[in-house]
Protein backbone atom coordinates (compact mmCIF):
# COMPACT_ATOMS: atom_id res chain seq x y z
CA UNK A 1 0.00 0.00 0.00
CA UNK A 2 1.04 3.66 -0.82
CA UNK A 3 -0.04 5.32 2.44
CA UNK A 4 -0.10 9.38 2.55
CA UNK A 5 -1.79 12.69 3.89
CA UNK A 6 -3.55 14.70 1.28
CA UNK A 7 -4.97 17.75 1.07
CA UNK A 8 -8.01 18.58 -1.20
CA UNK A 9 -8.70 21.83 -2.90
CA UNK A 10 -11.04 22.91 0.18
CA UNK A 11 -8.19 23.11 2.31
CA UNK A 12 -9.32 19.71 4.08
CA UNK A 13 -6.63 17.08 5.04
CA UNK A 14 -6.98 13.33 5.15
CA UNK A 15 -4.98 9.94 5.75
CA UNK A 16 -6.02 8.21 2.27
CA UNK A 17 -4.59 5.37 0.69
CA UNK A 18 -3.85 5.22 -3.00
CA UNK A 19 -6.33 3.06 -5.23
CA UNK A 20 -4.98 3.20 -9.27
CA UNK A 21 -4.93 6.33 -10.40
CA UNK A 22 -7.23 8.29 -7.06
CA UNK A 23 -6.71 8.73 -3.50
CA UNK A 24 -9.31 7.03 -1.29
CA UNK A 25 -9.97 9.01 2.24
CA UNK A 26 -9.65 6.59 5.60
CA UNK A 27 -10.63 7.67 8.50
CA UNK A 28 -8.53 10.47 10.12
CA UNK A 29 -7.13 13.65 9.07
CA UNK A 30 -3.70 12.72 8.39
CA UNK A 31 -1.31 9.21 8.50
CA UNK A 32 -0.16 10.75 12.44
CA UNK A 33 -3.67 10.09 13.74
CA UNK A 34 -4.33 7.28 11.49
CA UNK A 35 -1.20 5.16 12.96
CA UNK A 36 -2.01 5.74 16.69
CA UNK A 37 -5.21 3.09 16.21
CA UNK A 38 -4.79 -0.33 16.53
CA UNK A 39 -6.63 -1.73 13.32
CA UNK A 40 -4.97 0.53 11.20
CA UNK A 41 -3.81 -1.89 8.84
CA UNK A 42 -7.15 -2.94 8.44
CA UNK A 43 -8.82 0.52 8.18
CA UNK A 44 -6.07 1.50 5.26
CA UNK A 45 -7.52 -2.18 3.31
CA UNK A 46 -11.16 -0.85 3.10
CA UNK A 47 -10.72 2.91 2.13
CA UNK A 48 -13.54 5.59 1.95
CA UNK A 49 -14.72 7.73 -1.27
CA UNK A 50 -12.08 8.89 -3.69
CA UNK A 51 -10.71 11.96 -2.95
CA UNK A 52 -10.74 14.37 -5.99
CA UNK A 53 -8.10 17.09 -6.31
CA UNK A 54 -5.66 15.37 -3.69
CA UNK A 55 -2.42 16.74 -3.29
CA UNK A 56 -0.07 14.60 -0.96
CA UNK A 57 1.88 16.84 2.25
CA UNK A 58 3.48 15.76 4.92
CA UNK A 59 2.40 12.43 5.92
CA UNK A 60 3.49 12.62 9.44
CA UNK A 61 2.29 16.32 11.16
CA UNK A 62 2.47 14.30 14.51
CA UNK A 63 4.98 12.33 15.20
CA UNK A 64 5.87 11.99 19.09
CA UNK A 65 9.84 11.23 17.90
CA UNK A 66 11.74 11.98 15.49
CA UNK A 67 15.27 9.89 15.89
CA UNK A 68 17.82 10.35 12.59
CA UNK A 69 20.69 8.16 12.28
CA UNK A 70 24.18 9.95 11.22
CA UNK A 71 26.99 8.49 9.64
CA UNK A 72 25.51 5.58 8.27
CA UNK A 73 26.71 4.97 4.70
CA UNK A 74 30.46 3.75 4.62
CA UNK A 75 31.13 6.12 1.67
CA UNK A 76 29.61 9.24 3.28
CA UNK A 77 31.59 8.26 6.52
CA UNK A 78 34.64 8.33 4.91
CA UNK A 79 33.80 11.73 3.15
CA UNK A 80 33.78 12.99 6.69
CA UNK A 81 36.87 11.60 7.47
CA UNK A 82 35.64 9.38 10.11
CA UNK A 83 35.65 5.29 11.07
CA UNK A 84 32.96 2.64 10.12
CA UNK A 85 30.89 3.01 13.77
CA UNK A 86 30.37 -0.25 16.00
CA UNK A 87 26.94 1.62 17.19
CA UNK A 88 24.68 4.10 15.29
CA UNK A 89 25.00 7.64 16.08
CA UNK A 90 21.89 8.83 16.90
CA UNK A 91 20.36 12.55 17.38
CA UNK A 92 17.16 14.14 17.53
CA UNK A 93 14.78 16.53 15.27
CA UNK A 94 11.28 18.36 16.28
CA UNK A 95 7.88 17.65 15.09
CA UNK A 96 8.21 21.11 13.84
CA UNK A 97 11.27 20.52 11.94
CA UNK A 98 9.13 18.47 9.02
CA UNK A 99 7.69 19.97 6.38
CA UNK A 100 6.06 18.83 3.22
CA UNK A 101 7.28 16.89 -0.16
CA UNK A 102 6.54 20.03 -2.43
CA UNK A 103 7.16 22.91 0.11
CA UNK A 104 9.66 25.95 -0.42
CA UNK A 105 12.24 25.43 2.48
CA UNK A 106 13.59 29.26 4.33
CA UNK A 107 16.64 29.97 5.93
CA UNK A 108 18.38 32.97 6.29
CA UNK A 109 20.89 33.89 3.49
CA UNK A 110 23.70 33.70 5.89
CA UNK A 111 23.65 29.94 6.79
CA UNK A 112 25.27 26.73 5.26
CA UNK A 113 22.50 24.64 3.92
CA UNK A 114 23.02 21.59 3.04
CA UNK A 115 21.12 18.62 1.49
CA UNK A 116 21.39 14.77 2.86
CA UNK A 117 18.76 12.27 1.01
CA UNK A 118 17.52 9.77 3.30
CA UNK A 119 15.35 6.33 3.69
CA UNK A 120 12.99 7.44 6.58
CA UNK A 121 11.37 4.20 8.78
CA UNK A 122 7.82 5.02 10.09
CA UNK A 123 6.97 2.77 12.84
CA UNK A 124 3.71 1.16 13.17
CA UNK A 125 3.58 -0.32 16.71
CA UNK A 126 4.81 -0.05 19.99
CA UNK A 127 8.68 -1.04 20.63
CA UNK A 128 10.53 -1.58 23.81
CA UNK A 129 13.82 -2.94 24.55
CA UNK A 130 12.32 -4.86 20.86
CA UNK A 131 14.60 -7.78 19.01
CA UNK A 132 15.40 -7.18 15.42
CA UNK A 133 12.66 -9.71 14.25
CA UNK A 134 9.93 -7.57 16.58
CA UNK A 135 11.31 -4.14 15.28
CA UNK A 136 11.44 -5.61 11.51
CA UNK A 137 7.35 -6.89 11.94
CA UNK A 138 6.57 -3.03 13.62
CA UNK A 139 7.49 -1.15 10.46
CA UNK A 140 4.27 0.46 8.90
CA UNK A 141 6.05 1.55 5.74
CA UNK A 142 9.35 3.64 4.09
CA UNK A 143 8.91 7.32 3.39
CA UNK A 144 12.10 9.82 1.64
CA UNK A 145 13.44 12.85 3.74
CA UNK A 146 15.84 15.39 3.43
CA UNK A 147 17.91 15.90 6.15
CA UNK A 148 18.72 19.91 4.95
CA UNK A 149 21.39 20.95 7.74
CA UNK A 150 22.54 24.01 8.73
CA UNK A 151 26.41 23.15 9.05
CA UNK A 152 27.77 26.40 10.26
CA UNK A 153 25.16 26.17 13.07
CA UNK A 154 26.00 22.17 13.26
CA UNK A 155 29.84 22.57 13.55
CA UNK A 156 29.21 25.02 16.38
CA UNK A 157 29.39 22.93 19.27
CA UNK A 158 30.12 19.27 19.58
CA UNK A 159 26.23 18.42 19.03
CA UNK A 160 24.56 18.68 16.04
CA UNK A 161 20.92 19.23 17.18
CA UNK A 162 21.16 23.31 16.39
CA UNK A 163 22.37 22.30 12.84
CA UNK A 164 19.65 19.18 12.55
CA UNK A 165 16.43 21.08 13.57
CA UNK A 166 15.57 24.07 11.90
CA UNK A 167 11.68 24.45 11.60
CA UNK A 168 10.14 23.51 8.61
CA UNK A 169 13.46 22.41 6.78
CA UNK A 170 13.28 18.80 6.51
CA UNK A 171 10.83 17.75 3.68
CA UNK A 172 9.53 14.03 4.30
CA UNK A 173 7.11 12.06 1.87
CA UNK A 174 5.48 12.04 -0.93
CA UNK A 175 3.73 8.53 0.62
CA UNK A 176 4.78 5.80 3.38
CA UNK A 177 4.93 2.70 1.39
CA UNK A 178 4.26 -0.42 3.07
CA UNK A 179 7.12 -3.24 3.58
CA UNK A 180 5.24 -5.44 0.98
CA UNK A 181 5.90 -3.30 -1.47
CA UNK A 182 9.33 -1.93 -0.44
CA UNK A 183 12.62 -3.39 0.94
CA UNK A 184 15.29 -1.53 1.80
CA UNK A 185 17.49 -4.68 3.18
CA UNK A 186 17.77 -5.78 -0.23
CA UNK A 187 18.66 -2.43 -1.29
CA UNK A 188 16.50 0.65 -2.90
CA UNK A 189 18.30 3.71 -4.72
CA UNK A 190 18.72 6.75 -2.85
CA UNK A 191 19.35 9.92 -5.10
CA UNK A 192 19.73 13.57 -4.22
CA UNK A 193 19.51 16.32 -7.27
CA UNK A 194 20.20 19.88 -6.94
CA UNK A 195 19.08 21.87 -10.15
CA UNK A 196 18.69 19.07 -12.53
CA UNK A 197 22.47 17.57 -11.57
CA UNK A 198 22.70 13.68 -9.38
CA UNK A 199 24.83 14.80 -6.05
CA UNK A 200 24.10 12.17 -4.16
CA UNK A 201 23.29 8.43 -5.29
CA UNK A 202 23.74 5.44 -2.57
CA UNK A 203 21.59 1.92 -1.84
CA UNK A 204 20.15 1.11 0.96
CA UNK A 205 21.75 -2.26 1.07
CA UNK A 206 25.08 -0.49 1.91
CA UNK A 207 23.71 1.12 5.53
CA UNK A 208 26.05 -0.05 8.41
CA UNK A 209 22.56 -0.22 10.28
CA UNK A 210 19.31 -1.10 8.42
CA UNK A 211 15.91 -0.01 9.22
CA UNK A 212 15.08 -3.15 11.64
CA UNK A 213 18.14 -2.68 13.54
CA UNK A 214 18.24 1.10 14.50
CA UNK A 215 14.79 0.54 15.46
CA UNK A 216 15.75 -2.12 18.00
CA UNK A 217 18.59 -0.66 18.92
CA UNK A 218 16.76 3.17 19.60
CA UNK A 219 14.04 0.61 21.71
CA UNK A 220 16.63 -0.26 24.02
CA UNK A 221 16.26 3.40 26.07
CA UNK A 222 13.06 4.79 24.65
CA UNK A 223 9.94 3.89 23.74
CA UNK A 224 9.07 4.02 19.59
CA UNK A 225 5.22 4.30 19.63
CA UNK A 226 3.25 4.48 16.05
CA UNK A 227 3.67 6.93 14.22
CA UNK A 228 7.76 7.59 15.01
CA UNK A 229 10.06 8.25 12.84
CA UNK A 230 13.40 7.38 11.79
CA UNK A 231 16.07 8.54 9.31
CA UNK A 232 18.40 6.47 8.00
CA UNK A 233 21.07 8.41 7.34
CA UNK A 234 22.65 9.75 3.62
CA UNK A 235 24.92 8.34 1.28
CA UNK A 236 27.88 9.92 0.10
CA UNK A 237 27.82 13.75 -1.81
CA UNK A 238 26.93 15.98 0.70
CA UNK A 239 28.15 19.63 0.16
CA UNK A 240 30.29 20.11 2.70
CA UNK A 241 32.28 17.58 1.59
CA UNK A 242 33.10 18.69 -1.80
CA UNK A 243 36.19 20.97 -2.35
CA UNK A 244 35.49 23.46 -2.07
CA UNK A 245 32.19 22.79 -0.02
CA UNK A 246 29.10 23.93 -1.73
CA UNK A 247 25.80 25.08 0.34
CA UNK A 248 22.67 25.81 -1.32
CA UNK A 249 21.71 29.05 -2.83
CA UNK A 250 18.58 31.15 -3.15
CA UNK A 251 16.17 29.06 -5.77
CA UNK A 252 17.80 26.09 -6.04
CA UNK A 253 15.87 23.09 -6.47
CA UNK A 254 16.13 19.96 -4.56
CA UNK A 255 15.26 16.77 -5.64
CA UNK A 256 15.36 13.74 -3.25
CA UNK A 257 14.04 10.46 -5.19
CA UNK A 258 13.51 7.04 -4.08
CA UNK A 259 12.98 3.99 -6.30
CA UNK A 260 9.98 2.40 -5.56
CA UNK A 261 8.56 5.25 -3.58
CA UNK A 262 8.46 8.73 -5.29
CA UNK A 263 10.28 11.88 -4.88
CA UNK A 264 10.17 15.02 -3.03
CA UNK A 265 11.10 18.53 -4.31
CA UNK A 266 11.89 21.15 -2.58
CA UNK A 267 12.60 25.12 -3.87
CA UNK A 268 15.32 26.59 -1.06
CA UNK A 269 14.39 30.19 -0.35
CA UNK A 270 17.48 32.16 1.31
CA UNK A 271 15.59 35.76 2.84
CA UNK B 1 3.52 31.80 42.48
CA UNK B 2 4.67 28.29 42.80
CA UNK B 3 3.12 25.77 40.51
CA UNK B 4 2.66 22.09 40.01
CA UNK B 5 0.98 18.86 39.20
CA UNK B 6 -0.07 17.17 42.16
CA UNK B 7 -1.96 13.66 42.31
CA UNK B 8 -4.38 13.27 44.99
CA UNK B 9 -4.99 10.28 47.02
CA UNK B 10 -7.78 8.93 44.93
CA UNK B 11 -5.14 8.62 41.67
CA UNK B 12 -6.43 12.31 40.01
CA UNK B 13 -3.69 15.29 38.92
CA UNK B 14 -4.34 18.78 38.45
CA UNK B 15 -2.51 21.95 37.86
CA UNK B 16 -2.31 23.58 41.60
CA UNK B 17 -0.69 26.43 43.26
CA UNK B 18 0.43 26.84 46.82
CA UNK B 19 -1.51 29.10 48.75
CA UNK B 20 0.02 28.55 52.03
CA UNK B 21 0.30 25.09 53.42
CA UNK B 22 -2.05 24.01 50.66
CA UNK B 23 -2.33 23.10 47.33
CA UNK B 24 -5.40 24.82 45.11
CA UNK B 25 -6.83 23.37 42.31
CA UNK B 26 -6.20 25.00 38.82
CA UNK B 27 -8.98 24.36 35.83
CA UNK B 28 -6.91 21.74 34.08
CA UNK B 29 -5.02 18.35 34.31
CA UNK B 30 -1.46 19.35 34.68
CA UNK B 31 0.93 22.01 34.11
CA UNK B 32 1.34 21.56 30.24
CA UNK B 33 -2.19 21.72 29.38
CA UNK B 34 -2.43 24.59 31.90
CA UNK B 35 0.50 26.68 30.28
CA UNK B 36 -1.41 26.15 27.37
CA UNK B 37 -4.07 28.62 28.04
CA UNK B 38 -3.23 32.06 27.11
CA UNK B 39 -4.67 33.25 30.47
CA UNK B 40 -2.60 31.03 32.81
CA UNK B 41 -1.30 33.85 34.85
CA UNK B 42 -4.54 35.37 35.35
CA UNK B 43 -6.38 31.41 36.17
CA UNK B 44 -3.20 30.58 38.42
CA UNK B 45 -3.83 33.74 40.04
CA UNK B 46 -7.29 32.57 41.00
CA UNK B 47 -6.86 29.12 42.88
CA UNK B 48 -10.50 27.04 43.50
CA UNK B 49 -10.79 24.12 45.98
CA UNK B 50 -8.09 23.28 48.21
CA UNK B 51 -6.85 19.52 47.21
CA UNK B 52 -6.12 17.39 50.88
CA UNK B 53 -3.22 14.80 50.54
CA UNK B 54 -1.79 16.14 47.02
CA UNK B 55 1.30 15.61 46.11
CA UNK B 56 3.59 16.46 43.35
CA UNK B 57 4.22 14.52 40.43
CA UNK B 58 5.93 15.27 36.67
CA UNK B 59 4.82 19.01 36.87
CA UNK B 60 5.53 18.35 32.86
CA UNK B 61 4.08 15.56 31.47
CA UNK B 62 3.67 16.54 27.91
CA UNK B 63 6.25 19.17 27.04
CA UNK B 64 6.52 19.96 22.93
CA UNK B 65 10.54 20.05 23.40
CA UNK B 66 13.10 19.40 26.03
CA UNK B 67 16.18 20.97 25.49
CA UNK B 68 19.65 20.56 27.48
CA UNK B 69 22.05 22.95 27.28
CA UNK B 70 25.88 20.91 28.13
CA UNK B 71 28.97 22.62 29.11
CA UNK B 72 27.53 25.81 31.01
CA UNK B 73 29.07 26.35 33.94
CA UNK B 74 32.72 27.20 33.86
CA UNK B 75 33.93 24.86 36.33
CA UNK B 76 31.99 21.72 35.19
CA UNK B 77 33.75 22.55 31.48
CA UNK B 78 37.30 22.52 32.79
CA UNK B 79 36.28 19.09 34.38
CA UNK B 80 35.49 17.62 31.43
CA UNK B 81 38.54 19.27 29.59
CA UNK B 82 37.41 21.55 27.16
CA UNK B 83 37.76 25.13 26.28
CA UNK B 84 35.02 27.89 27.11
CA UNK B 85 32.36 28.16 24.54
CA UNK B 86 31.35 31.09 22.61
CA UNK B 87 27.54 29.14 21.59
CA UNK B 88 25.77 26.79 23.74
CA UNK B 89 25.71 23.04 23.23
CA UNK B 90 22.29 21.78 23.04
CA UNK B 91 20.57 18.54 22.49
CA UNK B 92 17.29 17.03 23.37
CA UNK B 93 15.57 14.80 25.23
CA UNK B 94 11.91 13.69 24.81
CA UNK B 95 8.91 13.98 26.75
CA UNK B 96 9.56 10.20 27.97
CA UNK B 97 13.07 10.84 29.41
CA UNK B 98 11.39 12.87 32.39
CA UNK B 99 10.11 11.65 35.59
CA UNK B 100 8.34 12.35 38.61
CA UNK B 101 10.48 14.41 41.54
CA UNK B 102 10.09 11.31 43.88
CA UNK B 103 10.23 8.52 41.30
CA UNK B 104 12.65 5.71 41.72
CA UNK B 105 14.69 5.65 38.49
CA UNK B 106 15.13 2.35 36.64
CA UNK B 107 18.08 1.07 34.54
CA UNK B 108 20.24 -2.11 33.67
CA UNK B 109 23.06 -3.05 36.09
CA UNK B 110 24.99 -3.13 33.46
CA UNK B 111 25.44 0.81 32.54
CA UNK B 112 27.24 3.84 33.82
CA UNK B 113 24.68 5.91 35.81
CA UNK B 114 25.79 9.52 36.72
CA UNK B 115 24.18 12.73 37.94
CA UNK B 116 23.71 16.03 36.79
CA UNK B 117 21.73 18.50 38.84
CA UNK B 118 20.51 21.46 37.03
CA UNK B 119 18.03 24.32 36.94
CA UNK B 120 15.24 23.91 34.50
CA UNK B 121 13.26 26.34 32.52
CA UNK B 122 9.56 26.59 31.75
CA UNK B 123 8.60 28.34 28.55
CA UNK B 124 5.39 30.43 29.75
CA UNK B 125 4.54 32.07 25.94
CA UNK B 126 5.38 31.34 22.12
CA UNK B 127 9.06 32.29 21.16
CA UNK B 128 10.48 32.40 17.76
CA UNK B 129 13.28 34.54 17.00
CA UNK B 130 13.20 36.10 20.32
CA UNK B 131 15.47 39.16 21.77
CA UNK B 132 16.71 38.22 24.97
CA UNK B 133 13.92 40.61 26.48
CA UNK B 134 11.34 38.57 24.60
CA UNK B 135 12.45 35.89 26.24
CA UNK B 136 13.33 36.64 29.86
CA UNK B 137 9.40 37.65 29.81
CA UNK B 138 7.91 34.61 28.28
CA UNK B 139 9.51 33.05 31.01
CA UNK B 140 6.56 30.68 33.20
CA UNK B 141 8.95 29.65 35.54
CA UNK B 142 12.34 27.33 36.84
CA UNK B 143 11.95 24.02 38.14
CA UNK B 144 14.54 21.48 39.24
CA UNK B 145 15.65 18.99 36.83
CA UNK B 146 18.75 15.96 37.16
CA UNK B 147 20.04 14.73 33.69
CA UNK B 148 20.73 11.49 34.81
CA UNK B 149 23.09 10.38 32.05
CA UNK B 150 24.32 6.99 30.72
CA UNK B 151 27.77 7.41 30.26
CA UNK B 152 29.01 4.36 28.36
CA UNK B 153 25.97 5.00 26.02
CA UNK B 154 26.83 9.04 25.68
CA UNK B 155 30.10 7.96 24.73
CA UNK B 156 29.96 5.62 22.16
CA UNK B 157 29.13 8.04 19.68
CA UNK B 158 29.53 11.60 18.72
CA UNK B 159 26.33 12.58 20.11
CA UNK B 160 24.86 12.28 23.23
CA UNK B 161 21.44 11.22 22.88
CA UNK B 162 21.51 7.93 23.57
CA UNK B 163 23.17 8.37 26.70
CA UNK B 164 20.80 10.93 27.24
CA UNK B 165 17.47 9.75 26.60
CA UNK B 166 16.44 6.87 28.83
CA UNK B 167 12.84 6.59 29.64
CA UNK B 168 11.99 7.93 32.72
CA UNK B 169 15.51 8.84 34.07
CA UNK B 170 15.57 12.60 34.39
CA UNK B 171 13.31 14.09 37.18
CA UNK B 172 11.88 16.94 37.38
CA UNK B 173 9.85 19.41 39.52
CA UNK B 174 8.48 19.27 42.41
CA UNK B 175 7.47 22.95 41.77
CA UNK B 176 7.70 25.41 38.98
CA UNK B 177 8.38 28.60 40.38
CA UNK B 178 7.58 31.86 38.91
CA UNK B 179 10.13 34.19 38.23
CA UNK B 180 8.65 37.29 40.29
CA UNK B 181 10.04 34.58 43.37
CA UNK B 182 13.68 33.43 41.75
CA UNK B 183 16.09 35.33 40.14
CA UNK B 184 18.60 32.86 38.53
CA UNK B 185 21.10 35.92 36.99
CA UNK B 186 21.37 37.54 40.55
CA UNK B 187 22.44 33.83 41.62
CA UNK B 188 20.78 30.39 43.20
CA UNK B 189 22.87 27.33 44.35
CA UNK B 190 22.08 24.08 42.93
CA UNK B 191 23.58 20.94 44.92
CA UNK B 192 23.18 17.89 44.48
CA UNK B 193 23.46 14.60 47.22
CA UNK B 194 24.13 11.30 46.76
CA UNK B 195 23.44 8.56 49.96
CA UNK B 196 23.73 12.34 51.81
CA UNK B 197 27.10 13.66 50.64
CA UNK B 198 27.33 16.77 48.77
CA UNK B 199 28.81 15.78 45.55
CA UNK B 200 27.73 19.32 43.38
CA UNK B 201 27.69 22.54 44.46
CA UNK B 202 27.16 25.33 41.50
CA UNK B 203 25.40 28.79 41.29
CA UNK B 204 23.27 29.62 38.51
CA UNK B 205 25.24 33.35 38.31
CA UNK B 206 28.07 31.46 36.85
CA UNK B 207 25.97 29.97 33.91
CA UNK B 208 28.05 31.07 30.53
CA UNK B 209 24.27 31.18 29.18
CA UNK B 210 22.20 32.18 31.27
CA UNK B 211 17.81 30.92 31.02
CA UNK B 212 16.97 34.20 28.57
CA UNK B 213 20.68 34.01 26.69
CA UNK B 214 19.45 29.89 26.04
CA UNK B 215 16.00 30.59 25.30
CA UNK B 216 16.30 33.29 23.11
CA UNK B 217 19.13 31.34 20.64
CA UNK B 218 17.48 27.82 20.60
CA UNK B 219 14.37 30.71 18.95
CA UNK B 220 16.77 31.28 16.37
CA UNK B 221 16.08 27.98 14.86
CA UNK B 222 12.52 26.42 16.63
CA UNK B 223 9.42 27.75 17.77
CA UNK B 224 9.66 27.40 21.62
CA UNK B 225 6.05 27.33 23.23
CA UNK B 226 4.61 27.37 26.25
CA UNK B 227 5.22 24.48 28.96
CA UNK B 228 8.41 23.35 26.85
CA UNK B 229 11.40 22.46 28.80
CA UNK B 230 14.89 23.89 28.48
CA UNK B 231 17.64 22.54 30.98
CA UNK B 232 20.49 25.11 31.56
CA UNK B 233 23.48 22.36 32.84
CA UNK B 234 25.33 21.20 35.03
CA UNK B 235 28.00 22.51 37.57
CA UNK B 236 31.34 20.53 38.15
CA UNK B 237 31.05 17.40 40.26
CA UNK B 238 29.98 14.55 38.47
CA UNK B 239 30.58 11.11 38.71
CA UNK B 240 32.67 10.62 35.25
CA UNK B 241 35.12 13.71 36.42
CA UNK B 242 35.94 11.73 39.28
CA UNK B 243 39.40 9.85 40.09
CA UNK B 244 38.67 6.98 40.02
CA UNK B 245 34.91 8.00 37.83
CA UNK B 246 31.99 6.83 39.97
CA UNK B 247 28.60 5.53 38.90
CA UNK B 248 24.96 5.01 40.77
CA UNK B 249 24.75 2.19 42.61
CA UNK B 250 21.46 0.11 43.20
CA UNK B 251 20.12 1.63 45.97
CA UNK B 252 21.65 4.93 45.93
CA UNK B 253 19.46 8.05 46.81
CA UNK B 254 20.37 11.26 44.24
CA UNK B 255 18.95 14.31 45.30
CA UNK B 256 18.84 17.27 43.95
CA UNK B 257 18.21 20.69 45.29
CA UNK B 258 17.98 24.88 44.51
CA UNK B 259 17.36 27.68 47.06
CA UNK B 260 13.98 28.84 47.06
CA UNK B 261 12.30 25.55 44.78
CA UNK B 262 12.38 22.69 46.70
CA UNK B 263 14.60 19.32 45.79
CA UNK B 264 14.09 16.20 44.72
CA UNK B 265 14.54 13.22 45.88
CA UNK B 266 14.94 9.58 43.57
CA UNK B 267 16.62 5.98 44.23
CA UNK B 268 18.36 4.35 42.21
CA UNK B 269 16.84 0.75 41.07
CA UNK B 270 19.55 -1.02 38.95
CA UNK B 271 18.43 -4.52 37.42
Amino acid sequence: MRLATVATPDGATYAAVRCGDAWRALPAPDLSTLLTRDAWRDLAADPGAELSGATPVNPLPRPGKVICAGLNYAEHITEMGRDLPSHPTLFAKFADTLTGPHDAIHAPAAVELDWEAELAVVVGTELRGATEDDARRSIAGYTIANDISVRDWQRRTLQWLQGKAWDATTPIGPVVVTPDELDPEAGVEVTCEVNGATVQRGNTRTLVFGAATLLAYISQFTTLRAGDLVLTGTPGGVGMGMEPPRFLADGDVVRTAIAGIGALENTIHLT
